[in-house]
């Protein structure tokens, strides 16, 4: 299978492992549901899923355990993404070409459907790995997920990024802010995928390597589109980041070192991962390039 | 030890262990970690942790396993007191006398304050009962507890409770929004906390109940605080859930039935959890006196 259609494969595997964890709507409860599902079915990436099955993949694991781990991070990721938009924080209208959560559904139901997907996140966990996994191995992808979702990792992040706008930078504090902020979820989808797997200490750590130079390279990516993007492709403003005067990679080191900086990361991850596995992360080498190419 | 030198006891220990889990500030990270203490030792009466706590100890359990548990709750309370008082839900500037955490740190952060306290308990469950706990133990008391915070449980009764505001209510509503706002985490309290002291099938099910009832007995206790209370005592207004036209126990019954109801509760639960551990359930059966007597 191309690489295209297999993403096309098990974004539909995601998405339909997702609706298992949609209990049918009641009267009472039904609004935080279709809440929670408006944002989770907007057309999002599927990065952090597809990253977490392939990991799982590559090390030779049984699909069946990264699908669990795949959707809790989309339902984090996703929750994460309603806050951010958020009057209080971003104060953005469009995501991805739609309204945001708040603009339909109110601020309130807004914060409360983040809540809600960030611990469904960690019921989906725990039920989804029974019997799939060792109990011990669903208590590690616990916690790397709560870890790296957390103060320690994207919340912290989160924090530096609104604490950093209108104030001088440093590359530092960027790369303080881009470890956490998206750094952290993206390496947590691929060391929990690679856990789901069964993977040994040299894969995983391999995988972490490759994780963290696509991690960064994503960022940087993000905020070139952000800069010079297709508004209509990406579906929000584009130079926001500008106005808002945000830290961001190209602001600091310029457009041209910013794309060869991004360039140099995906090939040394590239070569990282070859390494170890060969020709069976054909999947990881071509996401990495979809990584660097992408348009939205 | 008399009940009232045994609680200050215990929540010497949980404010101990809860500060175990804050990191040393660093000059990016340190707001958030504020923030998160701010409201976690804002005077805070830890009913959730010394219920896990009791019922640890009630089924003979060890205590160590019993305080990643209370902690986590705790994190979980916390959080849902920030995220309510936000403008865009109840809108209120005090909690127990001192200002709610967004009228100090601003709307973004207490938002993420929040984000981080639910994200950390999961981590601290993960982390804290490693090693104290078989591994199967963990995930069950991590699905009793994500379920319970959730979209089906304390989720779910916050947005079924905003719903309700200025409408037409019923009995089966209030029901509704009981069980799960606050009935759901208590309940998961004294589950979780047997649990971590290895309780069987029929200690379960009877502190369940027992957890049931002085659950339903607390809230209406609340209610009626709300009402006639002392502010001061309270540590916020009173009169608010009439202001606001919040289906309330009193308010759909009257004061008196009220009163009467939550007296039978407290009864039944005592009656319930003495017919199977005597005297060995001496504190819980001083808690259910304690919730329904108490004046703040």
């Amino acid at each position: 299978m191309d690489f295209s259609n297999y993403l096309k494969h098990i974004t539909q595997l995601v998405d339909d492992y997702l609706k298992q964890y949609f209990p049918p709507k009641s009267e009472q409860s039904g609004l935080i549901w279709t809440a929670m599902e408006y944002s989770l079915f907007a057309g999002g990436k599927r990065l952090r899923p597809i990253l977490a099955i392939l990991a799982n993949q590559v090390v030779g694991g049984d699909l069946a355990a990264a699908l669990p781990v795949a959707c809790a991070l989309e339902f984090i990721h996703t929750y994460s993404l309603i806050h951010d938009d958020l009057p209080a924080m971003d104060n953005d209208d469009y995501r991805r070409g739609k309204l945001t959560n708040h603009k339909v559904y109110g601020e309130a139901i807004a914060i409360l459907a983040g809540d809600g997907l960030l611990t469904h996140a960690f019921y989906l966990l725990s039920d989804g790995l029974e019997n799939l996994l060792p109990p011990a191995e669903i208590v590690r992808i616990i916690k790397e997920i709560a870890l790296a979702a957390g103060p320690l990792g994207m919340v912290g992040g989160q924090v530096a990024d609104l604490l950093a706008e209108g104030h001088s930078s440093s590359g530092e504090q960027l790369e303080y802010i881009y470890n956490r902020k998206t750094g952290a979820l993206i390496k947590a989808a691929i060391r929990a995928g690679a856990l789901s797997g069964g993977c040994n200490q040299e894969q995983l750590e391999v995988l972490t390597t490759y994780a963290e130079k696509i991690g960064l390279s994503f960022q940087i990516i993000d905020d070139i589109l952000d800069l010079i993007g297709d508004e209509d492709k990406i579906g929000k403003r584009v130079g926001s980041d500008l106005k808002n005067n945000k830290l961001t990679y190209p602001n600091l080191y310029g457009l041209d070192f910013s794309r060869k900086k991004a360039q140099q990361l995906v090939d040394e991850a590239k070569k990282e991962i070859f390494a170890l596995f060969g020709d069976k992360c054909e999947y990881l080498l071509a996401l990495a390039d979809y990584i660097l190419n992408r348009d939205r």
